[in-house]
C-alpha cells in the first residue's frame, strides 16, 4: 500500500512555535508534549505499521480547553487529530505532521452512575473496563468488550463503533449508548440523545458513532449498564471441517437461539494455541466453536441442552460442557491468547476485520484458502461466526524482503472477496488509513459524494482528522461544494468564498 | 397552535397544468390523481387536525419513475411531500397546496426472502404486517409492530422510526432494518447497509432512519427477520396506585427480566376498555400492568415466577396468569382496544407520545394529573411502561367551544413536562407537524443549526417535506449557508450561487 497522507503544509511547520505559545494560554505545562522524544510515544496507535510524529500534543482536561484548542486550530488553519487511548487497529488516530495530537486521556472521570435509569455518564478517556469495574459491586456491566478493553476508552470506542465477543447478544456501541456531548469544529458543544431511549429530529448520535473522529470530539458519553445475566455456560465443539463449523454456527441461529457469544477457530490457530498455552482443545479437530449461553439458570441450562443436540446433529467430533465458572473460563482462554498465540507461527501477523453475510462464510473460507496459497503465505482464522465478522490473521515475515507487500495485497484481497459477496470492510476496527483507499471498491462515487457533503456539514474546510477514512484529499471546496458560514461564523477565521 | 407552513409559491400554482403535462411524460394515467374529489382522499394523514389539498398526487410504480418526478420537480422548483400509507399520527405526511404528494403505495412487493441470512428485501410500500405474514409458516416475523400494524407501510416505518408494544426487547424500527436504497434529492440512488451487521462510513442508515421524509425518498428496505420465539405467556397485575404500578415496571427491569412488552393502563381507560368490551381486567384497581415474556417454555415458565414475586412484594391487588394462547390474546383485547375505547368517556381525543427517564414514571404522571386539573380535562393513561413511551389520551369535545385549544395547550404542558424531567417529545410518533414549533424546547438554536446543517447536505433547497420537524422555514441560503453543487450538479436546475 502506497499510503498518500496529506502533504504537510511548510506555512503551519514554520508557525510551531506561535502556535505552542497560543496553546500555553490554554492549558498547564502538563497538557502540553512539545519535545521530540515524549512526541515519539504518540507517533502510532495499534496500527503501527504507518507513523508520523504530530506536530504537538495536547492534553486538555477540561471542555473549555477542548473548545479553545478547537478554536484556535481553526484560526491557524492547523488540523486536529483526536486520539483516545490510541489502541485502533486501523490507524484511525495516526498522527499528522502538521497537526495538532488531541489526546482526550485526562477525560478520565465517572461522572454519574444512575442505577434507576440503567445508565452511567462517563468522560471520554474512561477505560472500557472501568465502567464494569465501577458498577459491578452492584450486578451490573457495559456490554461491548474489545478485546482491547482493559485499556482502549469510551471515547475511542464511540468514535470506531467498536464491539467485541458479546456483540451478537448485546450490539455493538451505537446500540449501547444513550448519550453523548461533542464539541463541533465550529466551536459549538451539542448535546446529543439523554438518558432516554430514541429520540425526536435527526439520529446524530447514530451519525457521530462509527464516524472516526471526523465530526467532532466526544466530550461526555452516557452509557446503558445492565444487569450481569445470572449464570454463564459454554460449550465447545470440534468440528471435521471447516464448513461442518459453520454449517453449525448457522443452525444454532437459525434455532431462534442467539448466544451470548459465538467463536470459531480454525486448525492453525487451535494448533498455535496449545503450544502458546494448552487449555484442552481437541487437537484433531479442523474447527472449533465457543459457544457462550448466559441468562438464568433455567434459560441456560435448557439453551445448552439444544445447542449440543445441534452440535451432535451437524457432526460434531468433541463436544465439551463446562460445568463451573473455572471451566468457562479454561474454554475462553485459548480464544483471548489466539492473537499472541499465532506467532509461535511466523513472528508477524496483519489482522484483517471483513464482515459478511453469515450464510456465505463457506464459500469466504474457501476463497481465502485460494487467496492465501495465491500469496505463498498462511492465514489463521479466529473470527466472530455468529455475526459473520472475520478476523483472518495473515501470518509474515518483516524480516524477508516483500513479506509486508505479500501481506497487504492478500488482506486486500480477503476484504474484496468480502465485499463481493455481500459484505463489507470491517465489523469492529474502522476504516482509518488502512482501508481508506479500499473504499472505492465498496461505495461508487455518488455514495461518496453524498457522504462527504455530510463530512462538509460538520467540517467544511476538513480540519478533524484528515486522510483518515475517505480516499480523498479534498476538501469541501474542491469536492465542488461551497459553505458560506453566513452572519453566524463562530470563528471568523473560516475563510469566506 | 397556529400552524404556520410555507405559504404556497404563487407562479408554482399557475404552472400546475405545466406541470401535469411533464408528470404525464413519466407516469401513465393511472399513477396520476389530478382530479379534486380523488385529491381529497390525501388531504390528511392519521393526525387529521390539519389538512390540506396536494396540488397533485402522484403514485409511481419504478425508481426510475421516483427519480424523474424528483428531478422534474428540482427543475420546476416544486416541493415533494413523501407519503406511505397515510397513518403518520403527527402529520409527517401532511400535504402541501403547493406541492407534489409523492404516494409510494404501489412500491408493493416483497423482492426476496432470505432465511439463511434472516432478511428480506422489501420495497416501501408492502405493510407491516405482511412482512410477517410472508415468513409466519417458517416460524419467522418482523419485530417492530406499531398499533397501526395492519395498514402502515414499512417505508413510512422507516421514515419515523416507528417502535410498538414489542420494542422494549427488540427495538425500534432502526435497530431491525439492514439496509435500505434511498434517492436523494440530487436524483441519487444509493443504497446504505446490506444484509450484514454494521458498515463502514458514516452511518448514514441510521441518519435516514427517522428522518421523517426529509432526507431522501425509500425505495427498497432490508428488514431482519426473527425466529418466532416458542412460547408467549402474559401476566396481568392490578395495583391500588400508579405509582405501585410504576415502582413494579422499574422492579422487574431491576431484575434484568426483559419482558416482550410491558404495558400500562390507569384506572380511566381500564373503565373505558371494560365498558367498550369486557376482558375481565379489575375495575377496583387503580393501574394494571401488562407483562408478556416470550422465549423457550421452560425460560418463560421461570420468568412468570421472578415477575410474579416481585408483584407480590411492590402490593399487587391482583395477578392473573394467562396459561393458553387465548387467554393471552384476551388480557391483549383490552390493550389494543385502549384508544377507541375512551371515547365512551368523551368523543374526542389528542394521542401524545413523549418519552421519558424510566424512574422519572411516578413524578411525571402526578404532574400530569395537575395540569389536566388545570386545563380542566381528563387524560387517560395507557403506556409502553417498560420503555418510558407515554401516551397520554386527552379526553376533549369538539364541539364544545376552545376545547381543542385547551386539548393542545395541556398536550404541549405535559411535553415540556416530559423534555423537563431529561425526556423527549416523541418515542415512536415523529414530530411531524403536531411537534414542531416545540422544537425550541427540546433543542437550541446550536442544536438545530447542526441538524440543518446535515439537512443541507442532502436537499440544499429543502424542497423535501418542508414546514415539518424543524421550526423554520429557512432554506439553506437564508439559514446562512450555500451549496454550490459544481461541475457535478446532477440536474442543472438547481440554482447556483
Amino acid at each position: 500500500m502506497t499510503l498518500m497522507m496529506p502533504a504537510p503544509e511548510p506555512e503551519i511547520l514554520a508557525n510551531r512555535d506561535a502556535l505552542i505559545a497560543l496553546l500555553r494560554d490554554i492549558l498547564p505545562e502538563s497538557g502540553l508534549i512539545i519535545d521530540e522524544t515524549a512526541r515519539r510515544a504518540f507517533e502510532c496507535d495499534a496500527f503501527t505499521m504507518y507513523r508520523a510524529l504530530p506536530l504537538v500534543v495536547v492534553l486538555p482536561e477540561t471542555v473549555a480547553q477542548v473548545r479553545a484548542i478547537m478554536a484556535l486550530a481553526a484560526e491557524m488553519n492547523v488540523k486536529i487529530v483526536p486520539r483516545g487511548a490510541g489502541t485502533s487497529l486501523s490507524g484511525g488516530s495516526m498522527p499528522l505532521v502538521d497537526g495538532i495530537l488531541l489526546g482526550m486521556s485526562k477525560f478520565d472521570r465517572i461522572l454519574e452512575i444512575d442505577y434507576d435509569n440503567r445508565c452511567a455518564r462517563v468522560q471520554p478517556g474512561v477505560q472500557n473496563l472501568a465502567i464494569s469495574k465501577a458498577v459491578e459491586a452492584k450486578g451490573f456491566y457495559y456490554a461491548p468488550d474489545p478485546s482491547s478493553q482493559i485499556a482502549c476508552s469510551i471515547g475511542g470506542n464511540v468514535a470506531e463503533n467498536a464491539g467485541g465477543v458479546h456483540c451478537l447478544k448485546y450490539g455493538l456501541t451505537t446500540n449501547n449508548i444513550l448519550g453523548l456531548e461533542v464539541v463541533l469544529m465550529g466551536g459549538e458543544i451539542v448535546r446529543l440523545g439523554g438518558k432516554h431511549l430514541d429520540s425526536e429530529a435527526y439520529d446524530l448520535m447514530g451519525l457521530m458513532t462509527g464516524s472516526e473522529g471526523l465530526l467532532g470530539v466526544v466530550t461526555e458519553v452516557t452509557v446503558r449498564i445492565l444487569q450481569k445475566p445470572a449464570v454463564a455456560r459454554c460449550l465447545l465443539v470440534g468440528f471435521p471441517s471447516v464448513n461442518a463449523g459453520a454449517r453449525f454456527v448457522g443452525a444454532v441461529i437459525a434455532r431462534g437461539v442467539i448466544p451470548g457469544g459465538m467463536e470459531m477457530m480454525d486448525k492453525a490457530t487451535i494448533h498455535a494455541v496449545e503450544r502458546f498455552q494448552p487449555c484442552g482443545y481437541p487437537l484433531d479437530a479442523e474447527a472449533i466453536v465457543i459457544v457462550e449461553l448466559d441468562g438464568a439458570q433455567v434459560e441456560v441450562d435448557h439453551l445448552v441442552g439444544v445447542v449440543e443436540e445441534i452440535a451432535r446433529s451437524e457432526g460434531a467430533t468433541t463436544t465439551k460442557i463446562s460445568n463451573s465458572e473455572s471451566e468457562r473460563l479454561q474454554f475462553w482462554a485459548g480464544r483471548k491468547n489466539a492473537f499472541p498465540a499465532v506467532s509461535c507461527i511466523k513472528p508477524d501477523y496483519l489482522c484483517m476485520d471483513g464482515t459478511i453475510p453469515r450464510a456465505r462464510l463457506p464459500e469466504v473460507l474457501e476463497g481465502m484458502d485460494a487467496l492465501a496459497s495465491k500469496y505463498g503465505l498462511q492465514v489463521a482464522n479466529v473470527f466472530h461466526a455468529g455475526d459473520g465478522n472475520l478476523h483472518p490473521l495473515i501470518l509474515y515475515d518483516a524480516s524477508i524482503e516483500g513479506d509486508v507487500a505479500r501481506a497487504e495485497q492478500l488482506g486486500f484481497d480477503i476484504l474484496r472477496l468480502c465485499v463481493s459477496v455481500g459484505g463489507v470492510l470491517t465489523g469492529e476496527h474502522g476504516v482509518g488509513v488502512e482501508k481508506r483507499d479500499l473504499m472505492g471498491e465498496m461505495f461508487n462515487e455518488i455514495d461518496l459524494d453524498q457522504q462527504l457533503r455530510v463530512k462538509c456539514a460538520f467540517d467544511p474546510m476538513s480540519r478533524l482528522n484528515p486522510g483518515k477514512v475517505f480516499p480523498t484529499l479534498h476538501r469541501c471546496a474542491e469536492f465542488g461544494m461551497m459553505h458560506v458560514v453566513g452572519g453566524k461564523t463562530p470563528f471568523p477565521e473560516i475563510p469566506r468564498f
